[in-house]
């Protein structure tokens, strides 16, 4: 029997660190979630909890996906770098360079958007496509784009989330709740915005609300300029919001009524509950393609 | 010295097909245009073309940049044909069958903005840069993104032109003329468009015409989603409406306002002169981008 590659992940989020070790899905060593407190505090629990693995030679590569904005350039002074986030404490923070020093291993980094979506390509829902783009609606909306395998960066990393949409201000007076943007469609349709339309959470907005045609309408409308600038061969629709499962069908219908049979694919019409999807891997998206990741 | 390696390239549009035996800008040996009537009267004038070149050996390869739809997917039956075009006779012509039987040579079949954008990649205003975007804004609008030097396909071609957009119809109440979804950027800039609004041809509308600003809006806002999307190293704009050199400066300002400073690069501030470019090709970029693509 071949021995499983194992490597080390990290899924940096705003909340929680989780960390593992594992080859794949079936294969996972050990595995842990801290809290995302300060760089200081967090970073040395996340460097104790690997050097175990790197130490007997278990894993000589690490992958993270992060929140951001990350400087991604190779070539720049700062690559790796957590660089000007809102969040306290976190910014100009050298991710890569301390892990690389503290724990002698090759490091990968990525947005969590892109390790999630490198996830979804290997394992989960995006399987055996190429490209494909994994969208995340919860605290924030980001997208991730995978193309010949590798997640696309470009000039900056896409921002899909502050996609400008048509707004009807006559149907939705709501100005949105971006700082940048007002009423794209992180501010239109995250889950922060979610809570500033009803002054309640999501969660508790029961599903009979009429508001959630209005979510699937911006959600749709996002997904109808993606299919036609980046012609992704499958659609992958994760985060908070999207555990709200009836939404599938809204987001479907609204892209099929856009698009208006103007592209011809079986896959856009008839066949549409095949092509906007939820994750594969459910909440693991993120964690798994950091393993991926490791290993590109 | 060394002798450049000629190939032979066709840009097939709507009222002429540009014919060249080339290899280069520099070294070009012959060319020609045809007009496009039916293919039966059409393909014979543009196969007699290239036979002397093919028979002495000059060329072995073909690249060829289309009007469409294309059908683009290697593994389909009717690969290399033209598909449902508007236009009459050319319906299901087997273009590439067509050139490769009577020519036997290599073919290479792409849209005609995706050779565009690889024409500009490689001898024009995207050179040394990667992803580039190149959208064509005349009859139709139209956009080729090149990532890692190969032009993007996906599940189908992109179809840019059809993006929908904000659409203040207090400010701009007219409906578009696009025959499948009314005010998509297509329906509210394109040539026929102009034409439209106005009931004159977009040429003679004086530069001072406020409607201009509004052009610039659309032109604009359908910019910054491609730069949130696929994010290109730089964006070339051609077509016969971007004749309107004074265009630029208003696009460029308009895209300024609206990533209002989030996405930290200078290329999107102050340097955004470097960045919403003309081609450098001029109005060859389709017919170079096709030698190109022959070489690919």
């Amino acid at each position: 029997m071949v021995q499983p590659e194992f490597r080390g992940a990290i899924e940096a989020g705003g909340t929680k660190f989780v960390c593992m070790v594992g080859a794949d899905p079936a294969h996972i060593l050990a595995e842990t979630r801290l809290p995302t407190t300060s760089p200081q505090e967090t970073l040395p629990q996340v460097i104790q909890f690997f050097k175990p693995f790197v130490g007997s030679g278990q894993i000589k590569s690490l992958g993270i996906g992060s929140f951001g904005p990350l400087d991604l350039r190779p070539d720049s002074p700062t690559y790796g770098w957590i660089t000007s986030t809102p969040k306290p404490g976190w910014q100009n923070v050298d991710l890569v360079g301390l892990l690389k020093r503290e724990l002698d291993v090759t490091v990968a980094l990525d947005t969590d958007v892109n390790a999630a979506a490198l996830g979804e390509q290997h394992w989960g829902a995006g399987q055996g496509y190429d490209p494909i783009l994994y969208l995340t609606i919860g605290t924030g909306i980001g997208g991730g784009y995978i193309l010949g395998g590798k997640p696309l960066h470009g000039l900056l990393n896409p921002e899909m989330g502050h996609l400008r949409l048509p707004h009807d201000r006559s149907a939705d007076p709501f100005n949105g709740v971006c700082p940048f943007h007002g009423d794209c469609l992180e501010g239109l349709a995250s889950g922060p915005a979610i809570t500033k339309r009803f002054g309640l959470p999501a969660e508790i907005i029961p599903d009979r609300d009429p508001f959630w045609e209005l979510e699937a309408g911006y959600i749709g409308s996002a997904l109808t300029t993606f299919i036609l600038t980046l012609s992704p061969e499958r659609i992958i629709l994760g985060g908070g919001v999207m555990h709200r499962s009836f939404l599938f069908p809204l987001i479907r219908q609204v892209v099929r009524e856009q698009l208006k049979d103007y592209l011809q694919h079986s896959l856009l019409t008839d066949r549409i509950d095949e092509y906007i999807l939820p994750p594969g891997l459910g909440d693991r998206s993120g964690i798994l393609g950091a393993i991926a990741l490791a290993g590109q």
